[in-house]
């Protein structure tokens, strides 16, 4: 331990403050760091950590002589990684919970398309729609664009209900019991057998727009695209256009490129588009504050941090 | 083998015997019952095995004076576990894609009822619905009530999914990693604590309105009722009520007392029923005829069949 007990600056929305101040404070109590400042509020030049969400207003570090480490709040650092001012080690939020509530959502999606509850859930009209059952999930091929912490865990309880699972990262990873493929041809034969697309990828300038035109135009006619990553990884147009050929069935969308989504933009009227609002993964304050906790008591013990950002690589 | 190949009669629907034909005659084929003779029509004095669909019309099984057995297409046997002219033995379906099937709704529909789907599935207005999230699945506790083979299936699968799965059933059984209960008090506990309620029971007199006005009392304000089991487990007129109070927040109904459910009946225009038309869990043809297939070699072998039904205690 340092000399001197670390003050830590939270900066983000008061709202935020609001519900992660007594978690951290019960978190750093069991991590051993009683004795630290946890504030809204410092000289910046006494700053030891800042919990850090990005809309948090909070963009230039230059002041912060002492900084040890940026951690992340949330998983997504595309607004903070290339902050030419942060030269100290940033760590991304993983949250075990973080996980828990993203297989949650996408499993439950998937469920609802392979399902078509969709046609139940509106057609309560007295109309007796029996038909011949959906397929088996071990008949249906879902495939997950991203194999980070959030991919892997959803391909894995994908798999768990039997469904076919083809998970696609840029770069080659291999899990156990899901079939992978990377790059470019491989994201083409991927797409080629997909008939329900999650998208789990990072927001880098090699993934935007990874569902485009061309791409779209891969899928087998019909085939969902569910996206709970980010909202740069479609291209907004191509996927409407497939949207009203029939190309594309439906898409549920959680992420977009401007959040809240207006409400004058036309995935809000498109019957074959479901919007949510950016809940598919929400850090939960208590589970997250450990983590925070635990990369504090890290640094002041002299040992590296967990969950630290590829700043080169962008995540 | 006996010294004559078996007649086997296929007494159900039209549409079953397009379904059921192809499929029937490659598991026969494959179980070496190439040799018996599958037919929709036949003298009764000569058939061996009927394959029966409680539906079919056939109902006096008098003149079948040397059947062997009746082979039920589904697994509900309510139909035909009290009809005194059987007298012979009677299995059940127990399908694996029958049970990953109800496996597959089941999950489904709990992670709607869940996620809180539904708000958004319907609210495609532009209104930006941000709130906080749900509790994980390790903070929802969901009952389970019948222990079958679907019960405890869907029990672990909702366990698998990190749910807090209560299980019971009338007598006393126990799954591995499956909190469980039984008997009328045990029924009691676990509804208590029940923020869904997935109804899995047979359709006997002691399961008869197992949810009724008492029974719908003791749930959390606002549960969630989910019936992919039986019409007849659920008193419809005290679900009404509780739904109509707000005791009961939601119902996915998918097996009604009356199938098809009448235009009229009130489910059908109640805003917090979802009906669906007895889907969650099909037979399908090929997995099912191998099953007909097994029993029919082994009664030939004079093997004990499999799935045998109980009639003592109706399932």
């Amino acid at each position: 331990m340092t000399d001197r007990s670390p003050v830590v600056l939270f900066a983000a929305k008061t709202e935020r403050w609001e519900q992660y101040e007594g978690p951290l404070r019960t978190a750093f109590d069991a991590a051993g760091l009683g004795d630290a400042t946890l504030t809204t509020e410092a000289d910046p030049a006494e700053v030891d950590y800042i919990i850090y969400a990005p809309n948090s207003g909070l963009t230039d570090f230059t002041p912060f002589t002492r900084l040890k480490a940026v951690l992340n709040l949330w998983a997504g650092v595309e607004d903070v990684t290339g902050n030419p001012t942060l030269n100290v080690p940033l760590a991304r939020m993983v949250d075990d919970g973080l996980t828990e509530g993203m297989v949650e959502w996408v499993t439950g999606h998937v469920l609802r398309h392979h399902l078509g509850m969709d046609t139940h859930i509106h057609g309560q009209d007295g109309v007796w729609r029996a038909g011949s059952a959906p397929p088996l999930a071990r008949d249906r091929t879902v495939a997950v664009l991203g194999l980070g912490v959030l991919g892997a865990a959803c391909a894995r309880a994908l798999s768990a209900l039997n469904f076919r699972v083809l998970g696609w990262s840029r770069s080659a990873k291999s899990i156990d019991g899901i079939e992978t493929a990377h790059g470019e041809d491989g994201l083409d034969a991927t797409l080629r057998r997909a008939e329900i697309v999650v998208l789990l990828l990072p927001d880098t300038p090699a993934t935007e727009n990874t569902l485009n035109a061309r791409t779209l135009a891969l899928v087998p006619r019909g085939a969902v695209i569910v996206n709970p990553g980010r909202g740069p990884l479609i291209d907004d147009d191509a996927l409407l256009q497939a949207l009203d050929s029939g190309q594309v069935g439906h898409a549920t969308l959680d992420v977009f490129r401007t959040e809240p989504l207006p409400p004058e933009h036309p995935y809000w009227a498109h019957p074959r588009v479901t919007v949510t609002p950016h809940i598919a993964s929400e850090t939960r304050p208590i589970s997250a504050a450990r983590v925070i906790a635990e990369n504090i008591r890290r640094g002041e013990a002299g040992e590296p941090f967990l969950h630290l950002v590829d700043r080169g690589a962008g995540y």
